[in-house]
């Protein structure tokens, strides 16, 4: 039984070590697979060291760019490169909020500094842009340029939505995080339930960090393989293989799973089969 | 790197963690393991929700036994039954003391205050006792002979030593504790050094929980067929295999082998390969 009496610190950490315990998932680092560089423990240790940025974020004080930015900072101190990025910028917002309204509300108070912080936090990891981009994290003028402009994280997002749909969560009010809660109670408790909410949102919307790193088509074809695995035509095992074999994670959908568990851990969802 | 500012709470999650993840551990939960009731999730969320009482513990004030309780308490939430137990026994005054020196002096003050908050802690666990122990922790008697003989946690450390080896630990200066921390430091780092320092120590010592669960020739049996893995006669996998089949789970030495990483990651060694 999850307890209700869990702070919403340690449902954020629960949301993450559950997510990357949860096993076959296509692609990712799980329980069965790490990457060369990345493995289940860069995860974990992530899920432990992100708690004072976590436990910031749930005063509801403060600022949700800077507290990004600690979040990020706080779990680079290890050599597996980016972990958990796209999950705070969701997370955060969620516990300083507590749930998803109060996430948007204090979105809504974002300023130019907050879009600075986060850029700072972008900046520290290997996370991809797409070539060209106006505001490119690698381009010092950058800064100049949000705070010339006043763009608030909130403006910051809407401009990455396009190619970034953790971004475009905040854009439309976390409508997969939404989804993927409520298909987590559906589903019933147990560690099942996340990897069939992860396919099944893995065959909803392309993975953009797919997108990003293969093109629109290898993520479309992934898309279509989550669905084969959803009708039964195809196992999770014989997916995660192909996706391991080739390359493709979809860390986005991976993101917004972790959100997803936060909301529906709050809600009275069981992780305990 | 393990970096060093990582605070001593941080430190313990994260020997907590580490352990579970490490692979192959004969007989216990790992990757790629699960008990019927008690999962690797179980195993994470208790080094997640065990946050507070190490915080707490990191004071350096307030009463042992009442935080080893605390402890018991919130990681008792999850339906997964004991995880952590034993290893709470050993990290709340490594934690409350830093080291093992502090640690010492920590259990030097415990009075009877703490022996009965420990038993209390004990009676929430499902956690075998030797049958006909004087301190029986199904007898409500018990607490008062605690109170009547003005028995320290010391002391019942001492009663226990004889068939617990993590009582033990208490009365003999954490002795394996720092063989394993030694051991970590000489291996080098990494998962597989976490991996050899367990079959170390279970090669060296027979598992008090494996003895009173299977008696004393089974435990010895193991620690021999620990001996065979080290010296490349035996897989580790299939040792495994064996335990797992035979419900044999050295669980005692896993609780050390957490103090172990907890001492190892304070003087520097790092769990990244």
């Amino acid at each position: 039984m999850t307890d209700l009496r869990t702070s919403v610190v340690e449902r954020a950490q629960l949301a993450m070590i559950l997510e990357v315990a949860a096993y076959p998932k296509p692609g990712n680092v799980d329980r069965c697979h790490d990457f060369p560089d990345t493995t289940l423990e860069h995860f974990l240790a992530s899920a432990i060291l992100a708690r004072p940025a976590l436990e910031e974020a749930a005063t509801g004080k403060g600022r949700i760019g800077e507290i990004i930015k600690h979040a990020v900072r706080d779990t680079n101190t290890h050599g597996g490169g980016n972990t958990h990025f796209g999950a705070f910028l969701l997370l955060v917002p969620l516990v300083y909020g507590k749930d998803i309204q109060g996430a948007l509300e204090a979105i809504a108070h974002t300023d130019s500094s907050d879009a600075v912080a986060f850029y700072k936090a972008f900046a520290m990891t290997a996370v991809r842009m797409p070539a060209g981009d106006e505001l490119d994290v690698n381009d010092p003028h950058t800064l100049t340029l949000i705070r010339e402009r006043d763009m608030n994280l909130m403006d910051i997002m809407q401009h990455s939505a396009a190619n970034d749909m953790v971004a475009r969560e905040w854009v439309n009010g976390f409508v997969l995080t939404r989804r993927g809660a409520d298909l987590l109670k559906e589903l019933g408790p147990g560690r099942q339930s996340i990897v069939r909410m992860f396919l099944t949102l893995l065959a909803t919307e392309p993975d953009t960090f797919v997108i990003k790193k293969h093109g629109l088509a290898v993520a479309n074809e992934t898309l279509l393989a989550a669905r084969d695995v959803l009708d039964g035509r195809r196992s999770a095992e014989d997916l995660d293989e192909e996706c391991i074999r080739r390359g493709i994670n979809p860390g986005s959908i991976a993101d917004i799973v972790i959100a997803s568990i936060y909301i529906a851990l709050g809600e009275g969802w069981s992780w305990e089969s």
